[in-house]
């Protein structure tokens, strides 16, 4: 079950990538950040604007300032998630927390976020002043301003209430270094809390599921609980929010970037019953639902213990655990599974429910 | 005629800013960049996000780094303009420009860009291949990499084709600091070119209007030009690029900002006869109509003619022109017509033609 060229040639018929043929038109799976998002990205945008910070693949990109005035993470995120409004949350603070938690995951202090909107002509005024309200209080909460914005506006029909983009800068504190191709075989991968809240949020509410209790979006400014990780383990080698795609796609990405086998124990992933719940509905797997408010960490063997203990002081990071650890090998996920079996984790091509952030 | 209580009576009932009353909606006017979209501004998005970099009501924010390191200026745009691809251009050639201008407004020398997609379901990937493909050229052109970026799919009918968010930031070199509060009475307006032809290019295609030639959209980076500008007239107060609104609205808001009054000699604004057939034919106004290409500088006199002189050596200021004068008054624009009278320019509530860029 473990040879490699056999779970290569598995992959490689599960996840059946569409090619960019001629006619070709833009779909859903596009968007998900899963599959089909991975190629539009390799196949048509890379080459069309590649630079070395493009190529990193990461949350955001890292850059020197002229004249050794240190480095800036900068990153980027449009946020069409429908409904505008979900437990927990809604598309303003989620914006704000989600450019924040990519500057984070580049090890940058945040300094300051944009925010660009596009309003379909008939939103209720009260509800655009819910959405920026939203954000104004999360950045404040977190301490960066929002200093500089545009709106623009489109008939009826040719969009769908708000779509939010935020764009956001920040400083990366000398010495550190957190991207997927610093990953090492050994690095232990820990999770800061239950995975897929976000995702089974919006999900319940958009399916009209009836819980015993509802689902909280896990939405969440993570920069504090960054510096809190990192200082009890600085030699953390690369930081991701496991965002669209959730926890699966995260490891699958980072596992193809740095051509290393990223083990999960599929026992030792949180999931909150409630979440789980959701997912056997649904038929979905909770490893591919987004989170808002969480991290994964690559961090090396001898730090893991007191990261995770760190990461625990943190009402954020309250639930946060051990679920892998990254080998030589081919870049791919593998599952050890509950019932100690092991399986290849393939990248689906999309995901069967879009808009999720 | 030149009364001041007289004008700004005229103004008041010109331009009846629209009250973001109980049960108001968002209309396409709050994203034409008038009187709707200041208002939505002031009343709404200010008090929600209000912070010192935000109320300079400027084209981007400029902060100080930590540490002395410089300041950085930092902008976003959405772009929205119908069709894609217009005489001159296409939506991914003006994302770039236009963040690169707002930078450059700035007096910043750009460094990164960043690109966030909103794609509806349905588009011919042969058709974001071409967008991509624009932006690509017009970064590398101007030799600022787009480093960062996000996609999103929306279902069709939730969309129009393609949105581009652009952000980007610069680092302001020290001695510059250029914002309408700096503007003094005695500064002289300059125009780089011809007014009005990006807008009358996209409204021209859009509205099957035949010419004897087309327009030509005049889409152009302007860092370099600034820098030219610079140099020769250092004691530039305010560099604003006229986009939505055009040079109408970009005088109105500097006015009012800088509580000057701006006198404009309308005999001397720059407008080529096939834009001016068009708005002839449409019933506008070339004042109003958006350049996407050309920028006004606000110059202390002693610098004035080396400015005119600096910008017409480069091709993109080739048709500059000395249009205005700033003079003590209340903040607001006062238009010399061609038989010599007086009229107040008023700010329009919208723009009866959206979706410009």
């Amino acid at each position: 079950m473990t040879d490699a060229p056999d779970l290569d040639a598995l992959q490689a018929a599960v996840c059946p990538l569409p090619t960019a043929a001629e006619g070709e038109r833009v779909s859903l799976a596009h968007g998900a950040g899963l599959g089909a998002s991975a190629r539009l990205f390799e196949e048509l945008v890379l080459p069309a604007l590649g630079n070395p910070a493009l190529e990193a693949r990461h949350d955001g990109a890292v850059l020197p300032l002229p004249a050794g005035a240190g480095r800036i993470a900068f990153t980027t995120d449009t946020f069409v998630v429908s409904p505008l409004e979900f437990p927990g949350g809604d598309i303003g603070v989620l914006a704000v927390h989600g450019t924040l938690n990519d500057l984070a995951m580049c090890g940058a202090r945040p300094l300051a976020l944009s925010c660009g909107l596009v309003l379909e002509e008939g939103l209720p005024l009260e509800r655009l002043r819910g959405l920026v309200g939203s954000m104004g209080r999360a950045a404040r909460a977190a301490g960066v301003p929002i200093v500089t914005g545009d709106t623009k506006v489109v008939e009826h029909g040719k969009g769908d209430g708000a779509f939010v983009n935020t764009a956001g800068f920040g400083l990366v504190p000398e010495g550190r270094d957190l991207r997927p191709a610093r990953v090492r075989g050994g690095d232990v991968v820990l999770v800061s809390g239950p995975i897929g809240q976000h995702g089974a949020a919006v999900l319940s509410v958009r399916e009209g599921i009836e819980l015993e209790s509802e689902i909280q979006s896990d939405t969440a400014a993570l920069p504090e609980l960054v510096e809190t990780l990192l200082t009890v383990a600085p030699g953390t080698t690369c930081l991701r929010d496991p965002t669209r795609g959730g926890l699966g796609a995260s490891l699958c990405e980072v596992a193809s970037a740095a051509s290393l086998e990223v083990e999960l124990f599929e026992q030792e992933v949180p999931v909150d019953a409630q979440v789980r719940a959701v997912c056997e509905l649904l038929g979905l797997d909770p490893l591919f639902l987004a989170c808002e408010g969480r991290l994964v960490a690559f961090v090396p063997p001898s730090e893991a213990d007191a990261a995770l203990a760190a990461l625990r002081t943190d009402p954020l990071g309250a639930g946060a655990a051990r679920v892998g650890r990254v080998c030589d090998g081919p870049g791919r996920v593998v599952v050890e599974t509950r019932i100690g079996g092991r399986r290849l984790l393939p990248l689906p091509a999309g995901d069967p429910l879009p808009r999720i952030c």
